[in-house]
């Protein structure tokens, strides 16, 4: 297994092995970090250990464990604590100061790691019977709650069911350009097997080393290259889910009208629906070229404008990510602190100088057959040219690629200095986005502000489609360690309110898990969420599928 | 209303003012038929005039009616022979034999015009508490008995809800690319309202003219140009849907992690879920630029190859559409019939002398940007030459795209003429595409040659993605006239099966209806079948929405 679980951290981001790399600057970057922040010196708050931590007490009797046994293996069957611990949560904020609190709340009962789509219907049996919830765990990277080992009022416990034995490549169609791969496979050793026959998948989340190609339909989610590769819902051509009820397969065809389209009902069903075991996704050949090039716009406003036009040409970008004045500045600045350099400072200076000192940057990204790049970066320069653009080469691009996967490892040492960090995003028409930028911004900022704690707000457009735009926003503030739960929930239930009161999804590709699922309403109405309720009921009726995740849990 | 009932068809397609141009060659056409079926002269089967066709009595009491004239209009609500006839069946083949039979077995017992949303919520509680079935009409265009005036067996009669008075655009939003616009209007008439302001939504199925985005919303369309604008699936970007229980509206985001998406349950549910109400969909800008142009093949094959090379190298084509040999040879022959040219008889020879005797013709649209169409145009004649495609102009997309809506005018003829033609369509993925192809083909010609019946048997494909492609089959024969609709069934049943036996949905955009229904388990199977009953259920507990569509009808 290359994602070995006791060579990964239990309470925090990814492998043990690897962490956030300061150059030997720790000194200046947490400097920089604490003046950010206004405040001279950031307090130590280091993680406790396992063994500091106590778990609630295993609730599956030997009975279950040894029928969990036979219908896979006994050895993949465990209640080891550290197994339990790694599988508690998954990774938001909220998620990392519960992991860090020395007392878990929820973990799993029982671990189990299934490997074929009739060990897992055999599971799903098991527990419907026994009582036990059961909460499918990928690569447990979610930040919304999806992965929390917690059962309905009703269950007797809590099964995590481990997907990441299944991780096999089971087809690839060269001809129609699709695969077929067991779900629990995670990024690297996917892209690693399709790059060996030429292709590639291209879905690269942040999270990407340590997430799932299940995880990554269940949670609907979409990667940074999602303007050529497209987000989950677009590459994914058909999956096979076990349900409490026994196999569900969609059919792979390219289109349908046979009624409505089964794979959109899936996407997204954050395993209240079942376990996705494998899926059917669209490949592309290898690229032949890659550019990544930047340019600087004087407003965002003016940088939105841009991206719209880029996207609504339809000229075919990889990638169009533009950061907010903020974001530019704090990265620009955070940058500067690892890795200082002169040319940069006096560069800083001369764009100052010409109106660019609330400067906001987009980078672009362009693939294919080389002839193609050269004819659309020309296109692209342009575009951006004739909004205001100022282009400004290949090396913003290349520093933000080589560090791409690398962000949430800056998490970790943040909450051992005291400092608090998290992300949330939503998506909106393009006519809407101005105004759900201020919006969030303002109830974030607002939120920490008014408890007299300094922030740092910050966003960026990620995703552009046709008619609008993801926005995806990051803030940094000092923890009020007496109540640190209650104050990530304040700007969360104000940040959230102002998203779906301001006409924006609840989440464009985090997903609902727990933390959304309140919000849900908004967007789908009574009907909707009752559509929802239906279907899950059909495919498990006795409510056995990750309660309380996406849809209220059922009595 | 631009589309008055007592101006159209009752028993057949299109405007009474309107038929297919034979530009005074009626004789040589049939002539041609007859010796393309292998028969002397083509007997006359005229349709029976309204006035010779019986109806079934009508079922409405005067206390319904008085209830629905309260609920929108006295003026709205008909129970005129006329009016029922027209909303009896939809249009397709088998629609048309029934309709021509003289005696009709469906008809609804009223018609009703609603104007709005709340008169139709408020048409669907009567319905459901007068245990009345609501079929939704828009242009009634559907081919696979969408429409079919058929009640459930506990029903006590069939209301028609015709659409086609909600027909206004409610809001064009510029920057976003959107418009939202009623569900009753037709294809002419959207177009119109959107070039206006300068855009096009860019769905032209072959109905355009006598279809409503609505339907095209039910049933899951595909238009003529999808590979630029989308099939229906994909530029929708949200709807409201009157149901039994009350509105349900989804949500304009350009994307969505919040769920499953639910645009993509409305999409295709034939409405058996409700009846749409209006819908936002994606608008471009007009384009600059419109060039269409052709390429021969030496076979089918041969043209697959070049239509994969084309849409995987994504270079944007607005429209690839390639005939096999069959399709090519009789339009081509038919055309000459129509318009004699002796340029086209030296042409078609001296192309057989270099080996395209078997040709099968790709036109290609491209659009947009000039620069841009010129730019593409070059990769396409670069990469179609590469595959053995031979370039041979702009005359024969000319000639299709002035006659691409007329090609349901030749059935009614045809009809009168003894003999009949029917389409039928499949999709599956580029592996599967040869396969697939011969299988149906055999399947039509096979069962109709056993009943010793010359058929013209042939196909295209319109419809092309990076995973697979559309095939569409034509099929001109010599109606048995003593069991011409067990004729029909007989070969619908054959190609259906041949279709989900080889790997093809029961179809790519004409929908499921009553007569694909039950084939529809193939695809979803139990579960996924019981998903939709599911969905149903929590919008229609009753059953009143166009039963027999889509799903089984209820008990």
């Amino acid at each position: 297994m290359r994602h070995r679980r006791d060579e990964l951290r239990w309470n925090g981001w990814g492998r043990l092995d690897q962490g956030f790399e300061t150059h030997g600057r720790d000194a200046a970057v947490w400097g920089f970090v604490a003046e950010s922040l206004g405040t001279a010196r950031l307090p130590s708050t280091p993680a406790p250990r396992l063994e500091d931590t106590t778990l609630p007490e295993g609730r599956a009797p030997e009975s279950l464990l040894a029928e969990l046994g036979r219908a896979t293996d006994p050895s993949r069957v465990t209640t080891a604590a550290r197994e339990r611990a790694f599988h508690a949560y998954g990774r938001s904020y909220y998620d990392l100061l519960r992991l860090r609190s020395g007392a878990l709340e929820h973990a799993p009962d029982v671990v189990v790691y299934p490997e074929s789509r009739d060990e897992v219907l055999a599971i799903l049996k098991i527990a419907e019977a026994a009582r036990f919830a059961v909460v499918p765990f990928g690569g447990g990277s979610s930040v919304v709650g999806g992965v929390e080992a917690s059962g309905g009022p009703a269950h007797a416990g809590v099964i995590t069911l481990d997907t990441t034995r299944m991780s096999r490549v089971l087809e690839v169609d060269g001809v129609s350009r699709t695969a077929t791969i067991e779900a629990g496979i995670y990024g690297p050793a996917l892209e690693e097997a399709l790059s060996k026959r030429g292709f590639v998948l291209g879905h690269f989340p942040q999270s990407f080393e340590h997430s799932t190609l299940g995880g990554w339909v269940a949670a609907r989610g979409a990667g940074q290259l999602s303007n050529r590769y497209g987000t989950v819902d677009k590459l994914l051509v058909a999956a096979t889910v076990a349900t409490p009820r026994g196999l569900m397969a969609t059919s792979a065809f390219p289109a349908s009208a046979a009624g409505p389209n089964l794979n959109q009902v899936l996407c997204g069903s954050e395993g209240t629906m079942g376990v996705i075991t494998d899926a059917t996704v669209k490949l592309h050949p290898l690229p032949e070229a890659r550019k990544i090039f930047a340019f600087l716009f004087k407003s965002f406003d003016e940088g939105l404008t841009a991206v719209r036009a880029l996207v609504q040409e339809e000229i075919g970008a990889a990638m169009m990510r533009l950061s907010d004045a903020e974001e530019t500045r704090f990265f620009g600045a955070f940058r500067h602190v690892i890795e200082p350099s002169r040319v940069n400072e006096w560069a800083e200076g001369a764009l100052g100088l010409v109106g660019y000192d609330h400067k906001c940057v987009l980078m672009v990204c362009v693939e294919g057959d080389a002839d193609e790049v050269t004819h659309k970066i020309k296109r692209i320069r342009a575009v951006a040219k004739a909004r205001g653009g100022l282009y400004v080469g290949e090396g913003p691009g290349k520093s933000w690629w080589k560090r791409r996967f690398e962000m949430p490892y800056l998490r970790d040492p943040m909450l051992d200095h005291g400092v608090g960090v998290d992300t949330l995003e939503t998506a909106t028409e393009w006519s809407n986005v101005p105004r759900l930028y201020e919006a969030v911004r303002l109830a974030i900022r607002g939120t920490l502000e008014a408890e007299g704690r300094h922030a740092i707000v910050m966003a960026h457009v990620s995703h552009s489609y046709l008619d609008g735009a993801s926005l995806y926003f990051t803030f940094i503030f000092l923890r009020d360690l007496a109540r640190e739960i209650e104050q990530w929930k304040g700007v969360k239930a104000a940040a959230s309110r102002a998203i779906v009161e301001h006409g924006g999804t609840i989440s464009h590709h985090h997903g609902v898990g727990t933390d959304h699922a309140p919000y849900l309403d908004v967007e789908k109405g009574p009907l909707g969420l009752d559509v929802l309720a239906h279907v899950r009921k059909a495919l498990d009726p006795k409510g056995t599928m990750n309660p309380g995740k996406l849809l209220p849990p059922r009595g």
